[in-house]
């Protein structure tokens, strides 16, 4: 397969050596040309190129990795009807939109999983899911890419694997936000479990499907994002636990996908009358609310059945 | 109320401090003399005695707090028909059968949950489930137990819970041999999934909920048991993937309840016609299996459908 991936971040460029792998001829497009330079001698067999130089049009298939701002610029600019493969975990910050409905019009498909670029990089084993509406294309994509290392499942709920990976990045926010007040596993577990469960909770309004949310998108992901120190998401809520702002946790970190989805998420909450209390929450601390007093109100809820 | 709390491992002491914060008169029963010595000093205002001597008679309810393979045993020897809250995690090793069925005939509950002993101690926040057949016995105990920093929700699928509680440490053996083997986040957060969807499995065939395995008892539980540094379970995981024996793992940590529960469920899944993979790679593993080969044959089954 000809494959360009667009968007030369950790996931994008691993992402490519992935396909590199697998045999693939693939040309890297970075929105950066300094980048661009930067990588060309990192990954061999890959051609490393200025994002308005790749050759979108003779393509079997675009992989788009660019953060999710970056998200409905970079396909509107995307010539020809050539199928695509989102890597990117957010949604539209314009219109709240999921992101695969900027480009109804193409075959398209996501991929969503517990992929910590660095370990995939190192070689690590890692499984993921790519999810479309057309089965055929999500098979297709899974014999493309799954390898002994990185198995791909596929899965037709693209609507709950998108807002899987939307909401796990601001439920990561408020994980770290545990860590970084000292609350503990245990905190931290009550937490994921239910933010799992309002994630779930939204998706299920939106038409996705409950499985997805026990799934390798849903609970792997989120498990993976609020667990390791390797997670963005949730070393931001580490800082802003300690009193940093969103900006300055942004200008520490590099893209942080939960801060600008948190309140797209609660737009969307809100509109499909799903409460969330945790994402509000989220949103209340990036507003500039006391952390260290957001966390024991969301612990201390009425307790009630499960 | 007056409690009687039966085993002073960590959790049952703890637990047995908790209650005693919420102003009940507690005594804590040991299966050891010299414990019950060693701890008297430790506990203000429990009575700490030897199980013997503990009067069961005169309690309103008994909390069983003893390792799987003393459940039978200790219930075996309580006196009257006090009612019983359980908080071991396991099955009974001679039959296989879920705990709270050897005392079906008493009012019966199981309490579980992401709940590391030494964070409860050191007041740090947890919640957790307690699940009776009899809802208005869970709310009882809900209301004698929530305090500010452990909040306790009911739920009445006692056959979810007891069969989560048990199945989660055979899981955390298995998660704990992806870090001895230093597999990666991404590759433990498939795992878990994986591991939890196998868990439902076995319980919605065994006639438990859906719900609870994505609730505290079930996911928080799990998630808490295969990340914290402080669990046993994956600790015990950790040594076997270094290639100690199941044997040596609980000479150097002590009551390892994944060892004693993995062939019971494996026995169990069989009778239900359930597929449990990672709990029959870790029978393997128990059995002397080349741990290596067993994770990396997980991670390559055959890719498909979520």
């Amino acid at each position: 397969m000809n494959v360009v991936v667009v968007g030369a971040g950790a996931w994008g460029s691993v992402f490519a050596a992935l396909l590199r792998d697998r045999g693939h001829r693939v040309v890297l497009g970075c929105r950066n040309e300094g980048r661009a330079h930067d990588l060309a001698p990192v990954y061999e067999g890959i051609d490393v190129v200025a994002m308005a130089d790749a050759p979108v049009g003779e393509a079997d298939l675009v992989v788009v990795a660019v953060p999710s701002v970056s998200f409905a610029p970079v396909v509107g600019a995307l010539k020809g009807n050539v199928p695509v493969l989102s890597l990117t975990k957010g949604l539209d910050p314009l219109t709240g939109a999921r992101l695969s409905t900027l480009i109804a019009d193409r075959l398209v498909a996501v991929l969503s999983g517990p992929n910590l670029a660095q370990e995939v990089s190192g070689g690590l084993p890692a499984a993921a899911v790519v999810a479309s509406s057309d089965r055929g294309f999500a098979a297709e994509l899974q014999a493309a890419i799954t390898s002994a290392l990185f198995r791909v499942y596929v899965n037709d709920d693209i609507v709950g694997v998108e807002l899987c990976a939307a909401a796990k990045n601001v439920i990561a926010l408020a994980a770290g936000a545990v860590d970084g007040l000292g609350l503990g596993d245990n905190a931290k577990a009550a937490l994921v479990t239910r933010g799992l469960a309002e994630m779930a909770r939204l998706a299920g309004r939106a038409g996705g499907r409950p499985e997805t949310f026990a799934g390798l998108a849903g609970l792997g992901d989120l498990a993976v994002t609020c667990w390791s120190p390797l997670g963005r998401n949730r070393r931001a809520g580490e800082l802003l636990a300690a009193g940093r702002s969103a900006q300055e946790a942004a200008v520490l970190i590099g893209t942080v996908e939960g801060i600008t989805t948190a309140p797209l998420l609660a737009r969307l909450a809100h509109e499909l009358g799903v409460e969330m209390p945790i994402t509000e929450a989220v949103c209340a601390a990036l507003a500039g609310a006391e952390i260290a007093e957001l966390v024991p109100r969301l612990m201390s809820r009425d307790p009630t059945t499960e």
